[in-house]
C-alpha cells in the first residue's frame, strides 16, 4: 500500500504527531503527554483533517483519563467529561472530532475503576484509528469504481494520509485509481490560506509518484473549462442529514464550477462524517480562523472562514466505506442505502 | 481626488517606477534610463496592470528613440522598430502594451530627424498617460452610476492607481462611488499567486479610508452566496471584438459564480483595452508565468497562467470612458454605441 505517511501514532504512552504546519520543508514530530496539548495541537493545526483530528481527540481523551485516574470516582467523571467537552470543541466544524471523543467516552461507561476506564478509552481510540484506515481503503475502492479509464481528477485541500488515520478519503480514491492503473493524474489546488494542497497533497502524491499539477485556487475554473477533468473529488468535515457538505473554504465554488462544466463532483468521507443530528448545512458552524493567516495591510479587515457549505444538489455522489450514496441524500443517507 | 499613488513618472529624462513587487512592505522606486530595463521591469512586474504597462511601454520607446538617435536614419528606423517590437512583446496578454507602443511609434512618422522623432515619441507617451488618467475618471463616473445606494462590491486583483496612470479602472468606479457616498465597502480577493489584491488593492483602499475586507480567492463563492454584494467589478487586459474578456486568473470563475448568484458582473477598462483585431477570446494569448511563483514540492508540476478568458455572455456590462456597453458586444463595441 502506498501513501502511508502517519499523521499520528500512539507510542510509549504518548500521542506522537507529525507537525503538519512545517511540511514539506521540515518533517518534525511532537510527542504529547497532556490532553490539553492535544487540544492546542488541533487548534493550531499541527494535526488537521476531519478524520485525523477525530482520532487525535480520542487519544487526547485517553491521555486525560490516565492523568485524572488518581481522582475519586465522582471527581474523575466530572473532570473526564470536562476534558471530553474541551477536546470535542477544539475546532467546531468537523463532526468527526466530537463523534470520536463521544465514542471513546462511551467506551468507559462500563469500567469498574478509573484505571479500567483509561484502558478502555485507549483501546477505543486505537479501534477508531484502525477503523478509519480500513474505511479509507474501502472509500478508495468504492470511489475508484466511479472513475473512467485514464481519469484526470481535480482535488482541493488535503484529504490524504495526513488528514486521516492513513491512505486518505478523496486521496484514497486517487490512490486506489492509481493502483488500478486508471488514473492519468491529479490537479491539486494550493488551498489558501494554509496551502494544504501545495504543502501536503502535492507532497504526498509526489512521494507516491502520482503525476500532479499544482494550480492556484482561482485557476480551477479555467482548468474545468478547458476539459480533461473527469471528476472533482473532495473530502468533508461534516455532512448534514440532507447531504449538504461542509468542507474546506473554496469547495462550494468548485462545486458550482463543476456543475457549470458538467464535471461530476464527488465527496469522499467515512460514514462518521455524516451527522444525522444536523438537518441541513445551515446548522453547521463554520470556523472563522485567525485573520493573521491572510496577510493584510494595516486598516484592512480580513474574513477568514476555514470552511464553506456545499448544498446537496451540487453533489453528484457521496462516497463512504459503506458504498456510494446518491440523491436524494435525505433518504439514501438515512437508510444507509448505498449503490455499491 | 483620492487615490493618486503614481506607479510611474517621467522625470529628469528617466522613467521612475514605484517597484510594485515590494509593496506594501517597502515603498521603493527605480529609475530607468535604458529601454531594455523597461522591458525587464514589465516582465518582472515592477510595473503591472494593463494600462500602466501601456504607458510604461510608450516611455520605454521614448528612451529607445533618444538612445538610438545617433544612428543614421536607416539604422535608426530599423533599431527603433526592433525596440518597439520588443517592448510591445514584453508581456503577451494586455493589448494596451502593443497599442501604446504602436501609437508612440506612429507619432514619430512625420519627424524630420531622429531627435525630432524622440521628442514626438516622448510627447505621445505623455499624452497617453494623461489620457489614461482622464479615461479612468470617466470610467469611474460611468461605472458608479450603475451601483445602487450603499453598495458593497467585490473586486479581484489590482485595478487601481497602481495599475493605471492613476485613479484606476474597476477601482476608479469604487473610488467615484465612495466619493458620491453610495459605497458601503469593498471585498477584495487576495489574488494569488502574486497577491495584488492583498498587497496593492487593499493598501490603496486603506489609504483612501474605504472600508475593505480581504478574503482568500476561494472564499468569493460563499461571499457571493451569502448576499450583500451588489456587483463584481474587475478590470481587463484585453477585450475581444465580441466582448470576451481576458483578465487576471480567477476572473472567469468569479463571472460564473456571479451569474450563479444573480450578481451583476462588470468589466471596467479604457477603450484602448478593446482589441477589434481579436475576434474572440480564443485568439488571446494567455501568459504562462514562472512556476516558481507557486511554491510546489519537488516532483510536482505547476501550471501558472496569469490570465483567463471570460466569455462575453457572463459580462453584464463593459464600462469604458466612452460609456457603458451592453450585449450584444459585437455590435455595441464596434459601433461605439454606449448606453451612457
Amino acid at each position: 500500500m502506498t501513501g502511508h505517511v502517519r499523521p499520528l501514532e500512539w507510542t510509549g504512552g504518548r500521542l506522537r504527531l507529525l507537525d503538519q504546519r512545517l511540511l514539506p520543508a521540515r518533517v518534525e514530530h511532537v510527542e504529547l503527554e497532556r490532553w490539553q496539548d492535544v487540544v492546542a495541537a488541533i487548534q493550531s493545526m499541527q494535526v488537521r483533517g476531519a478524520p485525523a483530528i477525530g482520532v487525535a481527540g480520542a487519544y487526547g481523551l485517553a491521555l486525560a483519563a490516565r492523568a485524572l485516574s488518581h481522582l475519586d470516582p465522582s471527581a474523575y467523571h466530572e473532570s473526564l467529561n470536562a476534558a471530553a467537552d474541551e477536546l470535542a470543541a477544539a475546532r467546531p466544524t468537523a463532526v468527526n472530532l466530537p463523534w470520536a471523543v463521544a465514542r471513546a467516552l462511551r467506551a468507559a461507561e462500563a469500567a469498574a475503576t478509573p484505571a479500567d476506564a483509561a484502558e478502555r478509552i485507549l483501546r477505543e481510540a486505537q479501534a477508531i484509528e484502525a477503523e478509519d484506515l480500513r474505511a479509507n481503503m474501502a472509500i478508495g475502492a468504492n470511489g475508484a469504481s466511479l472513475l473512467p479509464h485514464a481519469a484526470r481528477v481535480l482535488t482541493h485541500c488535503n484529504t490524504g494520509s495526513l488528514a486521516t488515520a492513513g491512505y486518505g478519503t478523496a486521496l484514497g480514491v486517487v490512490r486506489t485509481a492509481w493502483e488500478q492503473g486508471k488514473l492519468a493524474g491529479v490537479v491539486a489546488t494550493e488551498t489558501r490560506p494554509l496551502l494544504q494542497g501545495a504543502r501536503l497533497t502535492a507532497w504526498e502524491l509526489a512521494q507516491d509518484g502520482i503525476p500532479t499539477t499544482l494550480i492556484v485556487d482561482s485557476a480551477a475554473a479555467s482548468v474545468l473549462r478547458d476539459g480533461g477533468i473527469a471528476a472533482v473529488i473532495v473530502g468533508a468535515d461534516r455532512i448534514a442529514a440532507n447531504g449538504d457538505v461542509a468542507n474546506k473554504i473554496g469547495t462550494y465554488g468548485l462545486a458550482v464550477l463543476a456543475k457549470a462544466h458538467n464535471v461530476p463532483f464527488y465527496v469522499a468521507a467515512p460514514s462518521s462524517t455524516v451527522d444525522v443530528d444536523t438537518p441541513t448545512g445551515s446548522a453547521i458552524t463554520v470556523e472563522q480562523r485567525d485573520p493573521s493567516e491572510v496577510a493584510a495591510p494595516d486598516g484592512v479587515d480580513v474574513s477568514n472562514p476555514a470552511f464553506d457549505v456545499t448544498p446537496a444538489d451540487l453533489v453528484t455522489a457521496i462516497i463512504t466505506e459503506r458504498g456510494v450514496f446518491t440523491p436524494p441524500y435525505a433518504e439514501s443517507l438515512r437508510s444507509g442505502a448505498a449503490n455499491a
